[in-house]
């Protein structure tokens, strides 16, 4: 009791410093070339960040508190503060949610994580190592990561219930947040290895035809296959030591998923209805761009068949509360993040960065640069509107300052897939996991730090030297 | 089982039923003046409403096939179809569903339910006016029905939960039922009794001007009061009547009511900080339009106290999936029913209506241009959009054949409010009530069309009688 006591207490102080730090930036005389506007509305969105990285508030108190500071003070009109509530991939993520619950229910989640279990459930981490390798092997033909996170999260939710790692019950940590991690950590490489792996890589290709970089399927590949492939055997390897699954040996693990799989018998009716639902909407999902299909809107349809089939009904829907904070919470923080830059912010920070590497040598800017574009990521929700904002205003300094534009180009195409893991928020396809319970905010801000400064490494060591190799 | 496999077995004709219906409807030649998209639209729409009439689909599960087929088939962009989420009137209530559990949590509900019974409650039909009877007493300071009934519902809920009715273990028909049915139905007649309890009524006020009406505060309250009155004693009997709780007199419910808050001790902590958030909020929201204030931000901000006080958790949030449903359904129907008005849908109707009118003497165009304009509103989601809509459009149709303006202008405005329980979506008022669990939407489309032929009669005949007295 005296020990909650003092946590909640602790708590209170911290609430109390992060206050008077919002406070402090906010009665700051605004900087030169900066919109009053824009600077106060950074120090709300820093002091939401903050207040959840140093565990003050979570992610979901801080942004509605976050939100109502800056609609109140007139910072952002309430339209704008709103906008993220009807953005499709935020709503996809969302439904994404709730169809995961039917993989489940219908008992197709568990049939699949014991056929996992069977063949690679020795260990913990070659659990890890194969849900990662499985995302490696679908992404080239999914130019979503968000649907990716919606289709790997439900099968790693029943690998760590089948496990006996579950939220409700303490066990999280058993196996289920390990496990959760290293997806969000493989999501990052996945999107990074393949062009079409990340809604903004093609878009990203194009707009680096300008500094007469030419980038296809295969130079993309060839370029990230190596640093990607060791970063496929580091990853996964270095969370084990970092945030280790309690559950680690599980030598008989494969021999009871044998024995479960045959209790299961045969594919029951729920089963194969939700394996044609899932299948039809993975299909839908890849026919997308072709076709012309809204991805929400296939999700929102398998969704209806499944309540229509009574996979998934009200009775279940009304336990999904956490989709519904995942929801608001995103959605804030999106379209705070999204302000910042259309007030210009994000260009003023661009700004100055430009100034801070002028007259370096070349290879100190390329590091400087990549740094810069790795970190800024704590301000921006949007893996798509980093790159819109800053790739070319970066490229362009680099390029100045004598860096060869294809390294550089290749190299911030890369970072914007990489470093999505530094915030529980820096990339949507992060969001169904960070809202699973399975893992706490301050946690993914911490681990996640630690795979974003391992993929950097990496990406600038090995990745830089393979690119002087072959370009 | 053989009969719930029976019910199953009807639910899936009925579905039959309506698909056949809508896919009739839609390749039916589109009917001149009207553009394809527009009768598409409509053709989805209906097929959705009518799906939920006959009970062949939950309201969720309706609209987010309706959703999606509107989106698939390209009828509606994505931009217009996901609009919804993003309007801060369904944001609102979604926030004053949390803050009500917050309500129950602390304790207050049950505070102020007791008192409540203590008063009132010897039988459910005094509950019932009482409850109306304090909505109208605060709504002339009120005007944002949505507001209202953020405030009124966990009053409900409370007075239903403490009367042993509740959702969870099938008592919902005991009270809570027959209350939320009244509450809502008094919200109809509360908004139609002050210009200043309605956002929609000052505007409607101000359009009529062009008609040479001019509205006060006082004018307005005069003409409204008798037929308000009226309702205000038959309503709540009818539906005691039609919809009867099971739970009907209630002797020694006061004395234990008295016993009960005695058992309750004085206030705790939890109580105070609810009731201050609590009238804070409502200090805000009366006063936001003074000092220009968003509401659903105020809401933001009072939840993100409950949450740092721990008066609501992410514990409590995790059970509240209903709400994520109801902000689905609500918004999908709010964009779909707005999308009709803009393509010309509604427009297309009204002048179908003036065109049928045509010849008639005038008292026959007054009840028939009344009669449709709240029929109409089984195909509108706001009272407000349909006012916007509609009102200068029968206006304009019944002065040219005759009515006078007078008559006509208030015969529309009010029934602008109660026409608002024709459906579960036909006033974001309704909403919170609809989500509750404590009433099945086929059982609003039933009742909710009892009350709002009451209120149409009333209107028609006393109401029409004394405006020949007083205009």
């Amino acid at each position: 009791m005296k020990q909650h006591m003092k946590t909640i207490r602790k708590e209170h102080y911290l609430q109390l410093a992060v206050l008077a730090f919002g406070l402090l930036l906010w009665f700051m005389p605004t900087p030169e070339g900066l919109k009053p506007e824009a600077w106060h509305l950074f120090a709300i969105f820093i002091s939401a960040i903050m207040a959840v990285m140093v565990n003050a508030l979570p992610i979901f108190t801080s942004s509605i508190l976050a939100l109502s500071a800056a609609v109140l003070t007139g910072t952002l009109s309430t339209k704008d503060a709103y906008s993220g509530f009807s953005q499709e991939f935020i709503l996809l993520i969302i439904v994404a949610f709730l169809i995961a619950r039917g993989v489940i229910k219908s008992g197709l989640g568990r049939r699949i994580a014991f056929m996992i279990i069977k063949r690679f459930g020795k260990s913990s981490l070659g659990l890890s190592y194969s849900v990662i390798a499985a995302d490696m092997f679908i992404s080239p033909a999914f130019p979503s990561n968000t649907a990716r996170s919606g289709i790997l999260y439900p099968i790693i939710n029943a690998l760590a219930h089948d496990s006996g790692s579950k939220v409700a019950d303490g066990t999280r940590k058993k196996l289920g947040a390990y496990l959760m991690l290293s997806s969000m950590a493989g999501l990052t490489l996945s999107s990074t290895l393949w062009l079409t792996a990340m809604a903004a890589n093609p878009a990203g290709a194009k707009m680096a035809e300008q500094f007469g970089v030419h980038i296809s399927f295969g130079s993309w590949a060839t370029v990230a296959f190596v640093p990607v492939l060791v970063l496929f055997v580091l990853v996964p390897w270095i969370l084990y030591k970092v945030f280790p699954p309690e559950l680690k040996e599980t030598p008989q693990a494969p021999q009871m998923a044998v024995e479960s799989l045959a209790k299961m018998g045969k594919v029951s009716k729920n089963e194969w209805i939700m394996m044609a639902v899932f299948i039809g909407m993975v299909f839908l999902w890849v026919m997308s761009g072709a076709w012309g299909l809204d991805k929400t809107a296939v999700a929102f349809l398998g969704l209806g068949i499944l309540m229509i089939t009574k996979i998934f009904t009200l009775e279940d829907l009304a336990q999904e509360g956490n989709a519904l904070g995942t929801l608001v919470w995103f959605s804030i923080l999106f379209a705070l993040s999204l302000n910042l830059e259309s007030l210009g912010f994000m260009a003023w920070v661009g700004g100055f960065i430009s100034h801070a590497v002028e007259g370096y040598s070349w290879p100190v800017v390329y590091v400087l640069i990549t740094v810069s574009y790795v970190l800024i990521h704590y301000f921006f929700v949007s893996q798509t509107a980093q790159m819109l904002a800053l790739f070319s205003v970066f490229l362009g300094v680099a390029v100045k300052a004598g860096v060869p534009p294809e390294m550089m180009t290749y190299m911030l195409l890369f970072a914007t897939n990489f470093n999505a893991l530094i915030t529980p928020q820096g990339s949507s396809a992060n969001v169904i996991y960070a809202g699973s319970g399975y893992l706490e905010s301050s946690e993914i801000y911490k681990y996640g730090g630690i795979v974003t400064l391992v993929n950097t490494i990496v990406f600038l060591t090995i990745g830089t030297a393979w690119m002087m190799i072959i370009l």
